[in-house]
């Protein structure tokens, strides 16, 4: 076994990012070398398993072979690829090793490299999302609903273009990613679950199956069946690339919404704003020379991961092209899909710990909301104006705001002062002149809206994730 | 009305690729900014007539502004624009001008221009797909089919790394596209009918219209199904990017199976391989030197296409990222998306062509098939040995082709000369024996294959086009 | 001549990005279809020409040649391809349509297309480098140095991770722009010098024209001298591609330059921060809906030009590979290149009209600026401690912010009251007392520096610019 | 100190692609996690050798200092890290825990934490590049200029479009990569000397470093004068980013140039053209089910390893932004560089392998020269005859091609027959005959060109390796 300091690794996902035991673990199990190959063992255990049930092998054959599967290292698949330089010639050498003579014959039978990788690889990346992405990604998505839940009555300014517009409530705010994200679970769902196999052989039209069976798609149908997968509607050598580029698009866009969120909180967090913040540790460093600084590293930390692993989607688009029944240069590329994952994991674990952390500064989000406070009422006055037949509303109410600014009066000052206006406001209703008294109760259906997200996604989950 | 010579543009997607006047007429009536502006048009009279079916609004009221709409001229509303520096605005102005006093408060009644820009863009991008992308697709998908049933039992030498592996037909080759096309016009389908509105105000929590209606969500779905769209379950200023970052990627992958048929098609035209051609016409040229060259110009400015568009998926993810409850950043590059539409419609509608002149040459995919016949007998001759016992079938044949290399004859003739062999090969059947007879019967059921790729294709084309 | 409403044009480059008619009359100049067919027959004069010195054709027929260039139209061109189905066959036969019989064999002679098409590429690509894309670039960059010079002793908060950390002056903050603007703006400079042409026939071998002359990469070299250009060591069908993949780097990351800019400049417009803003116009609007807002539209626009813009590199590296003498998959995306520079002047035009807006609030800078004022003194308490033999300082003051922000007490209050402070503190010189008494001297050399960034780029613009 | 096996790494670079021993020892030396600590160190040593010199410090806490950091291992540092939270804080405490109380004080003195990242990161690259990117690049190099060397007068045929064009020779071929590789191994020469590093503190104002010092910058250039760096011309937290975006640039385009090898190797080694292969060990394995293949996996992997690597790229580009005096978004995903140097280097040693076991097939390059040749005759018979005054050359010779192709004839036979040509033939010059003759003799300068690029490339590695 080769063993290796951590820190002499290149890849920060083998040094850095896997620090922390218990996500490592989780990692690993599905995402390492050893892992990998375990899957194709599974996939060559599936073979023989359908040719005993067909009657082709001895049942004996099939009972053997799934015991000698589990013994099987990586370390001596590899060992033995530094003769073959042939990966998969190797992991069926190393298993016609280790079985009976007449056992030997039935191994990775009539299949090529690709039937069994391609078909691991759908196996792990299916499995990968059911017992580990959506539960993580679940597991936030229950924190931001808690969370949207807590706050869909505090009243926060909402803001567009980085300017303060008109109110909304900070659990509505976190609504938008409850929606988003839970979104983007969705779809990983889906689309992994449309991850395919194949057993069809060299090119895909099952030239040696067929030297044997009648239906070899059937017989195809029926190994991939014992994996809890289906073939796709034709395969050359591989797999149709799409259902992976489908899947990994899925992986990425999540990721985006991750770096959206994250994006929003640290600006919340800029020293003018200040709306959340973060628990520091008593003995957490912000800064190695301004001891006071206390900075958004976690939401940094996610934005930049996203830099890093959303481009990858490239070479998945790349990774569509594969001359005639196939070539091998999505092979390397392909190889580097689960740094993908583990890159939205990392991510994700991570706003898991620092929204457990979450500090808002109430005080703040009233201050801010004060700040613009008189300027709101100029939507809402602009509206009802025009509604109740002011010809230009929205001009009038412009140089209405114009003249806020110079004179310094408030926008609630200026509006009784203006005669034009008079006729218009008298026909306004006791809602309506309470909104423009009091701008914090502008907030539309908010809080409604905020709760019917957060139901709506309750329900999703509970089918999404088997709670 | 500015007119400009079409050669002083800058984009070749505005002179070079919209010179054919039947499909640049079909990319303006989408994809123009014309187009762009009408389908907002459209959106500004969806609101007005709901306001008039709830008695807001007197129906007269609607009935004009739907009168109106047909009427205003993009060159109007950039006019205004010039004034007004923004640009919804300043349709909002150009539409209250022509309207009547009574008309005026209800245009663009509590809506923020996001509500029309994003509502427009979803319902252009929608019917784009179903009237103009998905006919297209389906139209080349249709050829592939009639050519993949011409031609599903010629014998071709599969290919594997530019390898001759073992056989395929060249049905089965085209039958591969006809797959992976159809899954991704059926992409399309699904993903432009996910494309959503918004009438939801400046922040996305109905402030606006929660002034007039207690359930402004309601209001919203009637404006919305007015043109057939639904609204997301959360808004911001904005729908939420995903639903457009899902569709452009279903484009931008279907571009992609584009690309890979396009190399595909100009390898086996390589003059050593020389198995398809395209017929030239009399007076085409084909190198401004050689006189005599035949290049697959076509196929080339295919893949080429998909290197100018595929990365613009980058600019999609980027814009999954918008600040609080929305910042402008996505909305210079947001207008690119309709040439990523043209850049594939572009890419469909010359493969269509070409195909329509592809001409087969049977002597020359006979010819290469013959180059390493007998070297494809390796294959069932290794598993066959294998299924009859032979304990290292791979490493026998292996050697065998060694020699049969060195030596000059042939595997067949080899077969028979070696004792070892012999206790296996008399078990073969006799189907067996007629393969290691007849290279060219080791096609496994690529004719099968291709037949029931065809007929799946058939019924789903009949839902998806509505044929 | 084909002229179309532009607003029936795709791209938005051809409608919206080019309605300022001075900027545009610029792009199209150099940028257009109609100019890239104008240096394409500048190439092939510039043959002739050198035909003519080499007495190997008449001198009057380059003199016949030189008119006849002048008067050929894009239009009969594209009306010629349309026959010939080639671009540059097409050219040919409209200056040999248009030529004597003696001249007809001298045009084009012994070229293959596409020593005419890359070389007029990199004759454009240089010309447009020098005459449009440096000046204006300059004009901006000047814009930055006298704001930078203005503002080098503003007091303003440095921010990091978003958060207030030690002071800089608003000048500083603009150097920082001025350095790298300028150092893109060289980049560009030395990348367009190092574009190169070709005359070397259809592989790159001079065959044809070895026919004729004993040395024709001899000949090649005077071809190109007439055109200001050099041919690179070697070359196939086409110019090495590294040369203008390394110039569009040069363009691209200048424009992640002015994203960066424009990214700070809106963010510092934020309704909190508020410490630049942008002169509206009287009739400007801001908002459909909320009239009062002044939103940062034109760096969110110069940030999503970027995002579009960016990610075509990636068809650059594409391009970089083309198989054995050429495939002509890069050329359909080749034609795409203008628009990445029509891109970065439309930004760069923006920018210009913009800062000559700008309005800097030196009330908010000041306001910010006390915002943390009494925690800035951490830093230099801390390094100053620790020069003077505090053994722990970080961890020290470090405890004493927090000290600071539980109790509400500065940490200028605090200081004299520690004890164990105290014989550090007595050591501390005058000058470094004053600091920590009055923040806002803590700005280390930033108005030096500033001024000295400024000097630097004074002097290389006098090179760059030819100033 | 964390062991682990390296098949439970997650990265393809940390099992797959560091199997070889040779080769994972110099990326474990320059672009590990521990050898990224050691440069660190190797900055803070710096630091305070200067501070000595300087007489800020006694010289014997230089001598102890230079001695600790010898000794402090990446393991310390990490665990020191899960206390502060902060890496440059942890590396900082580390060092000052093995120090007299004397140092402590001037451990990091004045420095922020990316003083110290950034210069180590360009000093890293820097070093890298010197002592191990160029020198390997230089190998392939030299292998490719003794094989264009080696094969510089055997003709091969020229193929643009995949199409058999005019012929050059494989030395040729061969010089396009001399030449275009040559060139990116002085781009990244240069762009590594341009490396640039800073000790100006947090906000790049050098607020710190002025308390003790007048002029600071200079103190700065004296700092990384010990390292053999320079300072750019402004730094904010950070250097500016441009010179590590050009640096991966060059990495970027030279994989690239790799690529293109790459492509053009394995297609020359399609069964159909078999002009080159790779010699296989006696028990390699081509396939897992067809023993008789031999694909060509080296340059498939090679391309594989470019399109996982040149998206990166886009990483480079977004972290260009940084807000203000800096945010952290750059700092997950710049820890991701090594990875794309050990991409390139990874492919680079692997070509180096391959090439050393190339076989050419002379027999092949023959045979398909020969395929074409009578059309060949084409180019130059076309434009002899408009040398020679046929008014219209281009079009004589394609439908003398035409002809050639449907009567069965060759050129060289129907020529004669044309008494049209007659008058033009007799002019053409004894060499002109004699190429129109034999075909394989139209090669241009192929031969001396090949040569020209090897002489300027060995001039040019002499500087660049120092060979």
């Amino acid at each position: 076994m080769i063993r290796r300091n951590i820190f002499e690794n290149i890849s920060p996902l083998d040094h850095r990012y896997s620090l922390r035991e218990e996500e490592y673990q989780d990692y690993k199990k599905y995402l390492s070398e050893k892992a990998r190959i375990g899957y194709q063992l599974q996939v060559e255990a599936a073979l023989v398993k359908v040719l005993a049930k067909r009657e082709i092998c001895p049942a004996e054959v099939a009972g053997e072979l799934l015991e000698v599967v589990k013994d099987i290292t990586v370390e001596e698949v590899y060992q033995e690829e530094k003769k073959t330089r042939h990966d998969i010639r190797a992991l069926v050498n190393c298993i016609q090793k280790r079985v009976s003579d007449q056992a030997k014959p039935y191994v990775h039978f009539t299949t090529t490299s690709f039937d069994i990788v391609d078909t691991a690889n759908s196996l792990r990346l299916k499995e990968t999302s059911r017992e580990l992405i959506i539960p993580t990604l679940i597991k936030l998505e229950k924190m931001l609903m808690d969370l949207a839940d807590r706050e869909k009555e505090t009243v926060q300014i909402g803001r567009t273009h980085g300017q303060h517009a008109v109110p909304v409530t900070f659990g509505f705010t976190i609504a938008e990613y409850v929606s988003r994200l839970g979104n983007r679970i969705e779809e990983i769902g889906k689309k992994s679950q449309l991850l395919r196999g194949k057993i069809a052989g060299a090119v895909g039209a099952y030239n040696a199956s067929h030297l044997f069976f009648d239906e070899p798609d059937e017989f195809e149908a029926e190994v991939l069946a014992e994996l809890g997968l289906k073939a796709g509607s034709h395969s050359t050598q591989i797999v149709e690339p799409e259902y992976v580029t489908d899947f990994v698009h899925s992986i990425v866009s999540c990721f985006g919404v991750l770096a959206n969120l994250s994006d929003d909180m640290r600006h919340l967090q800029r020293s003018e704003i200040a709306e959340v913040g973060e628990y520091f540790d008593k003995d957490q460093v912000g800064s190695s020379t301004m001891p006071h600084k206390r900075n958004p590293i976690n939401y940094e930390n996610v934005k930049s991961l996203w830099k890093e692993f959303m481009p990858r989607m490239i070479t998945l688009y790349q990774d569509q092209i594969s001359e005639h029944q196939r070539d091998l240069t999505n092979s390397a590329s392909g190889r580097f899909i689960p740094e993908i994952v583990v890159g939205l994991l990392s991510a994700a674990n991570r706003l898991i710990r620092v929204f457990s952390k979450l500090a808002v500064d109430y005080d703040n989000i009233k201050k801010n909301f004060t700040l613009n406070k008189e300027m709101i009422v100029a939507e809402p006055l602009y509206i009802l104006l025009a509604s109740y037949g002011h010809p230009d509303a929205h001009e009038a109410v412009r140089r209405l705001t114009l003249e806020a600014q110079e004179s310094g009066k408030t926008l609630r000052e200026l509006i009784p002062e203006k005669d034009e206006l008079k006729a218009y406001l008298e026909r306004f209703t006791a809602r309506q002149r309470e909104i423009l008294a009091n701008p914090e109760e502008y907030t539309g259906i908010a809080g409604k809206k905020t709760e019917a997200v957060i139901q709506k996604w309750q329900k999703k989950l509970k089918i999404l994730g088997g709670v």
